[in-house]
């Protein structure tokens, strides 16, 4: 039986980082917390199941309710007077109002995010509404997960930085040239948000020398995870859940 | 009972991330092949505990073979004839030959890393000498973790980097020039290695106009975490285990 709080207590919020895409990368402590919530929140696009969804479905029982956050478009490309940026923003207001609703009638909320929470997660924006750092509404707890960049350089068997050397963490979606700066000043590097950059990201590898120094994957730890040398990837068929990978030099120690 | 291989069978390598510091952020699949290892071995400092070992302790049993891998200097800093490469690279090759006996002899050997193996994790060590992707002696699994960065900004409760911003990762050990130059162009960073090194940080950070926005936490996750505003922070009792953290700049959406 899952009993809501006593009269007037509010209920707690969860972002539950549920890792790269294997099931079994879920952290113990975010296992326990989400099977012991009342509500089970998280994004998802129209007509999809989901990947956090989809590696948490098993643990997940009866009494709980599942409340998927259905997002409004899946194009950041739109004519005006249309704004991806503002109809975004009104969605997250509005699913942020229906977890509060849930807190405040005393149930817990779990958002569960793939990956880590704070890591490029969509969970900030709900955080940002309810429960931030400055002027919280809601109590909340934050539990880390394991990250997709870690997931791959895991999966290749490739050390990803050593010692003292920096990493940078990169969007594929950044100009061509921002991206060139960025890599030719790296020790080490990591570019997320492949997809239809796949490209652009490879044409500049190859312009600065690093294609032989860089490993790809998609969808990495998940069942149908392809790791894939750079040369043979097809660039109109990159996932957006791709990741390259340009590891530091191998320390001599 | 732990049965080792069958006649003739090797063992196998496994890297194990911990995560960084709450014994319940490992994954169950960490646990899993944690409890299954015949051997536990584990990087830590002379007379020391180790980190990783405490996190997973109370999991192991009394039919599991605990291999400690003693670090025999603890200062980079010594006097020539002495160089800490030389020394620690000796370390590393006879540490990897201890680890190989054991697989030889057909028992798996887990190897525990505080946080994720492959960022910035001394396991990269054994993995480049038993287990490198190109000419691999050994058959290796590489777990990740849950890294000390992501443990840092949950328990700070700041989301990290949103949407395509740019993070940077960068070790307190460099140059204060560096420092100051990559810092200026990052979206979001995290400071790794404080320690002495903090007081060249926070100047760093003051002469940017950043130390406003960057948060400082120790031994993040662990029972004696501590998280203290910046300006209050004891450059002279900055733990190794400790993080500055410069967020993204909230995106609106």
């Amino acid at each position: 039986m899952m009993a809501e709080q006593a009269n007037g207590a509010r209920g707690r919020l969860f972002g539950l980082g549920v890792g790269p895409g294997d099931p079994e990368l879920i952290t113990v402590k975010a296992l326990r917390l989400l099977k012991s919530a009342h509500v089970v929140a998280y994004f998802v696009a129209k007509g999809k199941k989901g990947n956090a969804f989809s590696i948490i479905e098993s643990h997940l029982s009866s009494e709980q309710q599942q409340l998927p956050l259905v997002y409004p478009v899946t194009t950041e490309a739109l004519e005006p007077p249309l704004s991806y940026e503002a109809i975004i923003a009104d969605f997250y207001d509005t699913a942020a109002e229906v977890v509060a609703a849930h807190l405040d009638a005393g149930r817990d909320v779990a958002v569960i995010c793939e990956g880590d929470p704070f890591f490029y997660g969509s969970y900030m924006y709900l955080h940002d509404r309810l429960a931030n750092r400055l002027s919280p509404r809601f109590d909340a707890e934050v539990v880390p997960g394991v990250c997709s960049m870690l997931g791959g350089v895991a999966v290749l068997g490739q050390p990803l930085v050593y010692r003292n050397q920096t990493l940078s963490v990169l969007s594929g979606v950044l100009p061509e040239d921002e991206l060139k700066r960025r890599l030719a000043d790296a020790d080490a590097a990591v570019v997320m948000k492949l997809g239809r950059n796949f490209d652009k990201v490879r044409r500049v590898l190859d312009e600065l020398g690093l294609a032989d120094r860089a490993l790809y994957v998609e969808r990495a730890t998940m069942a149908n995870q392809r790791i894939v040398p750079l040369a043979e990837v097809d660039p109109m068929a990159s996932p957006y859940f791709s990741l390259l990978v340009v590891p530091g030099e191998k320390w001599q120690g």
